[in-house]
Parts: structure tokens; sequence; C-alpha cells
């Protein structure tokens, strides 16, 4: 929720000079994305977002971003579709920045979703799998299992500050899950940040996704691992059954987990909830002085990490079969 | 540019049901107004503002303020219009605070400002004017003479850590202007803080005037020191001539004005300096830890005192008789 960077009037016109995208009607810095700077754009051909793509977004990855998101559209899923300017370019540079210009997309997040918005997100992070399947691109999932070693080394002193126990816990975590992270299962495309603030709704039908700058080529039920530990707890830290089944019954409507998915889904969700832990640990620790936005509560997905040691199968999440 | 106030689902489906705007298609915080939380909020019925009034604006100045843009829109005046809900009323309450929903308004604000801008600001500051001469509320100026030594007051032991003897100009500043301040101008609704944040354009035409939550009754002239203060001076702290005089054109062009207001605008010009050199430098000196607000420098406005005091009459801002 920031805007970090300022455009200058000169700088907004001479960029948009290369598109044909008529007259500037609006444009306004929206609180939208921690990541990067986002302008809801107006113009007599409509309604688009223009983001500048602060530090923490990779300029090499950003083609293929760009290419996932304008693949998908293709497809037919609703995301925001790069636009290309007039050399035929959808990547380009506004103050100091790698800059694009996307659609923009109708709908609201929900902060509390119900069991009919988790049943429709599970359908649609399937329908993302199956138009992601023939994409050519690959990424390799920068904050998965090997990097989580890393991560906790930069977090491990000071761990216990946080909660008391937490290091040895995270310890423990990480050597059961180096230890039993699967092998062999389908891969893909995957969104690998689909939150609530990801997903649009108009009612309870999801109207698009968005923020694919987390997308790269892993498990694909890492993915539903990733919005089962999102979207189907509740604020007190249960877990929501009904939430869970919701999800899965979704998702298996458009792409049926096979055996071994179904098997592993526990060793997912634990290994999406440390994911997360480990990343807001890291930022929680590191905040700096005078920062625009708040860190996330690591200690959220430690107890989730809580919730998920117990699991014995994935019936526990709603799956039945 | 902050939203402060997080507004759910719930609440926000509640304020809602009370108006007649069809389905939300999207709601997002924008970075616009530093005292104010502001959505920008898309409805089957059309485009709007949702704002949340946070504590800097006085609840009991609320009727005044929607009253005027009111008033101001019926008169042709292109400026947010307030919505009613079913009920009548223009102002509710949303998570906890006053709250209204206003149309939106297309066009962009300028940062560097030309002459042919000036221009237009002038003409739509007299339009404003002219539109407010039959409103029938009053609200005194919070911020004119009276205010300025209590706000001094706040400020005068630090202020030379600010800028080396920024304390003592300032005290002379302050009798100076105590001894001259004008009587006997014409008054009206003034606008009182038309920076270039708060005009919006589509090409060089003026679009739009948002933001009325400084309006008040007092001397209309001194709306157009405040213009001039905030419009026509470069970067590097000159006053372009150029540009008052396409200012005071503008203006003149729909609401000349008399013999009284040309004489003292140079008082009005330092008496506006003065009064946003002092808002700044109180807020300077009071940043809370962790604001997300950078404040705004005041010794722009101590560099603009000093052009202000050698100016020996309005000529010197463009004015020809």
């Amino acid at each position: 929720m920031a805007v970090y960077t300022e455009v200058s009037d000169e700088e907004l016109e001479a960029f948009l000079s290369a598109y044909d995208l008529g007259q500037v009607l609006a444009c306004k810095g929206i609180a939208e994305g921690v990541e990067n700077s986002n302008y809801f754009l107006q113009t007599t051909a409509g309604a688009f977002i223009l983001t500048l793509y602060e530090k923490r977004v990779r300029e090499e990855d950003l083609p293929f971003f760009l290419g996932l998101m304008e693949h998908l559209s293709a497809r037919g899923l609703t995301c925001p579709q790069p636009v290309r300017n007039r050399a035929g370019h959808a990547l380009g540079r506004l103050a100091g920045r790698p800059a694009a210009i996307v659609t923009f997309l109708t709908g609201v997040s929900v902060r509390r979703p119900n069991a009919r918005h988790c049943h429709a997100v599970g359908r649609a992070l399937a329908q993302l799998h199956e138009a992601g399947a023939d994409f050519g691109m690959r990424r390799a999932n920068g904050l998965s299992l090997q990097s989580w070693r890393p991560l906790f080394a930069q977090a491990e002193a000071a761990a216990d500050q946080v909660a008391p126990g937490l290091a040895e816990r995270t310890r423990r975590e990480l050597a059961y899950l180096e230890a039993r992270w699967p092998e062999g299962l389908p891969i893909g495309v995957i969104h690998a940040d689909l939150f609530t603030d990801n997903v649009f709704f108009i009612g309870e039908e999801v109207s698009g996704l968005i923020d694919f700058y987390f997308a790269c080529t892993d498990l694909l039920a890492y993915d539903l691992a990733i919005c089962l530990n999102a979207w189907c707890f509740e604020p007190d830290g249960s877990f929501n059954l009904t939430k869970g089944r919701a999800m899965i019954v979704g998702y298996e409507r458009i792409r049926p987990l096979n055996d071994a998915e179904a098997e592993v889904l526990p060793i997912l969700c634990r290994g999406s909830a440390l994911r997360f832990m480990l990343t807001r640990l890291v930022d929680w620790l590191n905040v700096p002085p005078g920062a625009l936005v708040k860190p996330k509560d690591p200690l959220e997905y430690d107890r989730k990490l809580a919730f998920h040691r117990h699991v014995r199968n994935a019936a526990e999440y709603g799956l039945e079969r």
C-alpha cells in the first residue's frame, strides 16, 4: 500500500506518447501492491494500471511476468493484459524505473472470504494452471525449499525475540521439510502469491486475478497449498474445513489432483506456511526507519505451521476421495 | 498521500446499502489528499470518490464543505458533487469516521504549470468566487491573521534550528502584517488552498477543482494571493511575472479587482506566504515517528516571503491598470 515513485508530468507525457491510448483523463497513485508503484490511469481509450517496478522486482524477470499475463489473457483468464506501445513493447522505462501499462480489472477483493469465495478461488487457480500449461517461458521459484535455509540464516539469531522458541521450531521444520519435500509431481506455472488482495470479485464470482510478480514454474499443488493457507484460516487461527473443502472441490472441478499430489498436500501446506513465515520474519526484523509499509505478522504463519504439524492427511483439509 | 483508515467489506457494504449506487465494481485507496482517506469507488452508477474524514478536519465544518460543493456544482462550477443517500444525507459514518461520497472528476493536476495553466486557474478561481457569492453559510478562516501568532508560538523556540534567523524574520513579518492587514475588502467564499494538486486539467483547460476542506469566508483577493504564491514561482525560487500576469488577467476576465484590492495585493501575498510557512513549520517540527506523509518544506515559503518584502506594488505581480 504505497506509491514510491513520483512521476513528473513531462515524464508521463513522454512515456504515454509511445502508446495509442488517446488523451489522459485521470492518473492517480493507488494503494495497491506493496512491491511496486501503481497508478490508476484513465484515458479516452479506457482504464489501465500503470506500474513502476521498484527494486524488489528483478528487471530480468519482467519479460516472464508480462509474457505470462499476455499468455493467460489470450487463453481467456481474466488477468491484467499488458498493453504494447506502437513499437510493440510491453515494457518501457519511466522515472528511471522499468514500467508497464496493463488493463484495469473491475472487482473488489474480499478481506473475509466465505466458502463460496474459496470455491471460486480454487476454480480460478485451476483455470490459471490449465491456461498456463502451454506457456513457453520458465522461471525458477526463488522462494521455494532451497531458499528457506538462507532466509532463516538472516533471521535465526533474532527469531526468539519475536516469539520464544521460534528459532528451534523453525530449525526442526526446515529439517523435516528438507527430508520430505516431494519430487515428480506435476509442475507448471503457479501464481505463488494468490492472497485475498490478489483476487477480485463481483459478488461471489471471481472477476480477475492480479499481481503475478511472484509467478514461477513449480509444483502446481503447492499453489493450492498457498491458497489453503491464505484463504481458509479464520482470524482466530482455526482452520475452516468447510472453506478448505470448498476450495479443493472448486480446484478439482477443473484440474483433479493426482494421488501423489493428494498424498503430500500436508507437506506442501507446511512448506508454503514456512515460506511466508520466513519472508515475513526477515521483513519484520528489517523494517527500515520511516517505512511506509507495516510489515505483516510472521507469527500468523507460525501458528498455521503448528496446525499443519498435526494434520495426518489431505482429508483434514477437505479433500474427499 | 495516504490511506489512513482501512474499511472492512462488511462496513463498506452496509454504508453503500443506504445509497442508490448499484453494484460496486472497484474500490481502491488512492494517494490523494494528505488530510483524509480517499477511495476511488466505481459502481454500476458511475465513478465516485469515497472520503473518510480524519482528525484534522473538524466534523462540525463538514456541512459547510459539503454544502459548498453542492452549491458550486449547482452553479455550474466543476467540483466534486456530494451524493446524497436515500434518506437525503450527504454525510454519513464509516469505520468510525465521518464519510461522504462525491462524484469523481476526470483530469490531471500539473506539477509544473505554464502561463496558460496559470491563466486558466485565475479564471477558475474568479468563477468560484462568483459562484459562491450567494452561498448562505459562513465559516471563519481559522488560518488567517489572528491564528498566525499562536501558530508561531508553537514553533518559535525551534525555528532557528530550521534556518538561522527564521524566528526573528518571522517576528518582524508578523508585526508588519498585524499593523497593516486590510479591512473593508470584498469578502466571500474562498478556496484557501488552491495548490496545483487541487486543480485538474484536460490539456490546458481546467476540468475541475477539488479539496474544499480549507474553504471559508474571507477576503476574495487573499485567495488570489494564495494562488500567486502556489502557481507563479519557479522551482529556483524566482517569481515568474509572465505567469503572474496570466493568472491576474484570467481572474479579472471574470471578476476585476477593485482599487483597494489592487493596492494591498503585496500585503495579501505576504500574509498568505506567512500562513503556509507557519503551518508547514509547525508540521515540520512535529513529524510523528513513522509518519506516512513527508512534511512540506517551510523554507520554500520563507524564500517567497523574502521576495514579497521587496515588492512595491501589484504591478510587480503582473497587475496592469
